[in-house]
């Protein structure tokens, strides 16, 4: 079976694995508290060129969500996301579950503008509605889009005017910053959101994510909070050991260029075979519509999902590259078609 | 000022108010377990004829939804509601704030339809994603419309077959079930719903409304429930008082037709002069377009609400009528366009 | 039967149930933004002496504790109460489900001491505890005591030092600061609170609470959060009219002396009939033991509620004073032992 | 420095180690659909001589005691939990965050007995209390002790009179079965209990708890709530390679026998030196009394924590030996004192 259903299904890169199997026997302080986790948040604090900036490392991309939005509200307060964003569907209602109404905005391409804030906004004007409070945002989008850093200063003056906060889910950010052409950089982030992450489990790490809290005002009692939520790592330094290695060397950018460089090899072969996408594809991820007699084969031989988008006589599909999908993975997947 | 603002703004029918006054200095039980409350649980069971149901009496009809709807949920279920309901926009997320999400369903008129239902349920396969449990609708819909006896019971053999409980929304069921015409009658209701609530504050009561509970799973330790969220009066018995005479001799439904009455002027008042209406009216909501040049006159001299749906040149505005409004109110402000 | 059970059995006062009679058929802005409720919190600011107090009115005791508390938490703080507090144990967890821990102090009569404050906060040391954050108090407390201006100012001297909130549960401050000897007055409440509330359901009024905002940090989108729980009464005009009619001439603290006064024509006769009390007696909450012998004939003829702290030989017992308890009723009651 | 801190501070024993290294890059279902997991919850169920329980593998206590722990209950529910318990201390209130309040019992040594549960019970008559509905205990206790077979049998019995669940925190379960002269097995744990869970982080694992439901009622859904929480870890098959080999060859239980054995060896050496215990010590975590002038030599040399219950003269810490505390390491710290 060629493997083209995700890319959070294998291991971590042989690099990170290294780290974690030479620290194994090393006993420190639990609960992030440790040297590692200093370590690998000082180097983000580097990256992104923001001293300031407090660094949380959790163990998955549900939980940071769940644990910082809920953290940065007041029970009134709402949150905005793109119908298709990851808290609003496949997050089996975790903000919910915090007490917090997601306010759904429809677009196709998994992506906010001002525009959507605006009238959000304007529809929620007095204390019989929720006071919408955060713009949830992805890069890459649930859809494999990028935000260009003048998209991204836009929302930022929007949210700015209408007192919201800018949150961004960083599940797959390795893609979406070596994302050849994308002009948005770590140095950008700070400059235009109040909180991220930095995704781990999709970028070459066996699990974890790194939060990243820019507004100082978001900053108080953080880690509380992550305790409460079950979501503080007894053996907090597995997290500081991965993200160390992760981020050495510009190792978590190339990991990301390698699944984009994949996924435009893919792209190629499937164009020039005549096959046409539900949304132009871009990063690791790209929605493709395949003739339905061609499914039963494919499915035979390809792990891969099914999507919404199928018509007729083609049934719409997700196939999902990684940092370690490998040429001769997709010409074989090509050869099939 | 003639007040065409809504149907909660004045007291209690003067039968209620003095049942509140000759019992006023009467010491009984408190916290809904006196003999009025009872009696009037009692009189309840006789009208919808369902001698098993469980009556509780809240205070106010967010209360009410969310109180039930909660107590009725594991925490990864999720509410079917229109999109336009009560609880998704006018209740400040107070469903989301007890931990559901509720998902939206498009619908101009209010109304859900079991195609509404079975589509919502379809996309939501996995666990990954809420577990819809429960509808929620509204009779009179948000909308001022109605649902005939034949679309309650398909909306009940659709949640029987998606394993969904049907909830409903009964602020303004007076005006409902005695709306000309209308074939659905009390005795209907225990058929289809699991669970609802008759709506006194908005049909002659000075506040309170009674919630029925049919669905027999559903009703263990609701008390301790109520209480939890701090829906129990201590003088229970001033809601049991109140029911007890808004449900005598049939002036509940009574006070329903009066307020359609009152609506039913005003429409072919409005109608003969030519006015448009964003929706079909029918019960004691009329939503109706006013042109631009007519709202500074009518915002001097009439009590309303302005609506969604304007145009450039007419402004949609709501005017509600209720059991308290006079023939001369409405001939003056028909004489006023 | 002699009525000694609580003191939210009957209905309202007089004065007040004329006010709500009287204004019956006007209408007015719903949800509490009508002239009345405008009338009765500036009533209250003059009273308190606080001008810039934010004033809501709500419905019952456990809606007003669960709303305003809530509200001025984050998702890890606590509560301090006193392990009889109403919140700790008559109110269903209502506090726990909005997400909030209580710290249960042991104290015999119900009342905080600083000590008790510091030895909390002393026990909460880092993120794996919850961070004590509000001290729920009552005045008068669940046992019937009260707080002298001295131990207020304490209490709050304390809380300034640990970073605390101090709210108080005013059910009964009606008998708190009419009590012979007291030395707390309305003035002196939003000198040593951030937020209280004014007890009108065991006061005179037919049902309502007024809760009272003095910290401006608490105050911000209070609407929205009393919306949100279901406390915000359509026809919030029912609670404006009874407590201008409460606050009007000084009724309030004449009606809570009323049921002081009976309460201690009620401890003076049962002292002189050898009667022990399982708590020195003040205000209008009696707790005595009854010979076991005499139980049958006092349940036959008097309704109350059997307590904590029974012996081998005597029932303890609660007796409620009102208001409207009579001379009479006293009598009657003393006669019988 | 001599690390007798926790046993949750080194990585993972090293066969579970190189399970994780040589699957690390085999791509499988995510989400704990894989064959690992399959493979490991039916290890689970032969060693629990139970093949229709349910297993879910998370990745910290916390969060499978908030997860299943919330899972369990309806709204008004509540907990009872030793007053030193996990859940009442050291995890930020996550339960309360579920809403649920926590009853603490008192109890010196951390284990419930029948009739802590009969005395809660009795105390929370009506629908003003919270209705208490699950038994929380761990194995060993949070003061390192255990529960027999007759003991546990004996809280089972008294759970079923009672309408209670039994839940069982596992956090040390190795310890607890493996210590010598219990005559608890796993075999004997659905016997008793309704839902448990076997630690991982503290007994072998790099991270991870198996949680395993007993009792069908509690079974249903239960992947959509560990989901809505973020506990469902993407690439769960890293829970399912560790447990498979964790749970391989006796090697959890050996790894259990060996924390214990280092502790006993600890235990024998503080004894001759006359050194006195806060709790008479059992499995791998000690309480012991150190004279205040040892405590500077001490802290410079051991790793180790402070705990509640010191003297004037003597200062309480806590001692915590793990599989990996070798013998050279207690006699280093035996001679140091």
């Amino acid at each position: 079976m060629i493997f083209l259903k995700n890319d959070y299904s294998l291991g971590a890169h042989p690099k990170v694995l290294n780290a974690l199997v030479e620290t194994n026997m090393i006993q420190t302080e639990p609960y992030g508290l440790d040297e590692y986790c200093a370590a690998a948040a000082q180097r983000i604090r580097n990256l992104i060129d923001c001293q300031n900036a407090d660094v949380h490392f959790l163990t998955g991309g549900t939980q940071v969500n769940l644990t910082a939005i809920s953290a940065f509200l007041r029970p009134h307060h709402s949150v905005i996301a793109p119908e298709n964003g990851h808290i609003c569907v496949h997050e089996t209602g975790a903000i919910e579950a915090t007490g917090h109404k997601v306010n759904h905005v429809i677009t196709m391409d998994g992506r906010l503008r001002p525009a959507d804030l605006r009238a959000v906004v304007a529809n929620h004007s007095d204390e019989h509605f929720v006071k919408p409070r955060l713009v949830y945002i992805s890069n890459t989008s649930e859809m494999g889009l990028i935000y260009s850093r003048q998209e991204l200063a836009a929302l930022r003056k929007a949210c700015d005017e209408l007192g919201l906060l800018l949150y961004m889910d960083g599940a797959r950010l390795a893609m979406a910053l070596s994302y050849p052409g994308a002009d948005l950089t770590f140095e950008d982030l700070p400059k235009y959101l109040d909180a991220f992450y930095i995704g781990g489990t999709k970028c070459g790490a066996l699990f974890g994510e790194a939060l990243v809290i820019v507004n100082d005002t978001l900053k108080e009692d953080m880690r509380h909070l992550i305790k409460q939520r079950g979501a503080m790592l007894a053996k907090g330094r597995l997290l500081g050991v991965q993200f160390d290695a992760l981020l050495k060397d510009n190792l978590y950018l190339e990991l990301g260029a390698a699944a984009n460089a994949a996924a435009q090899k893919l792209i190629d072969g499937l164009k020039a075979k005549g096959y046409r996408f539900t949304l132009p594809p871009k990063t690791n991820q790209i929605f493709v519509l395949i003739p339905n007699e061609k499914m039963p084969m494919l499915e035979e031989n390809v792990c891969f999902e099914r999507w919404t988008g199928s018509t007729e006589t083609h049934a719409a599909i997700r196939l999902v590259t990684s940092w370690a999908t490998t040429e001769a993975e997709i010409e074989e997947f090509l050869a099939l078609l």
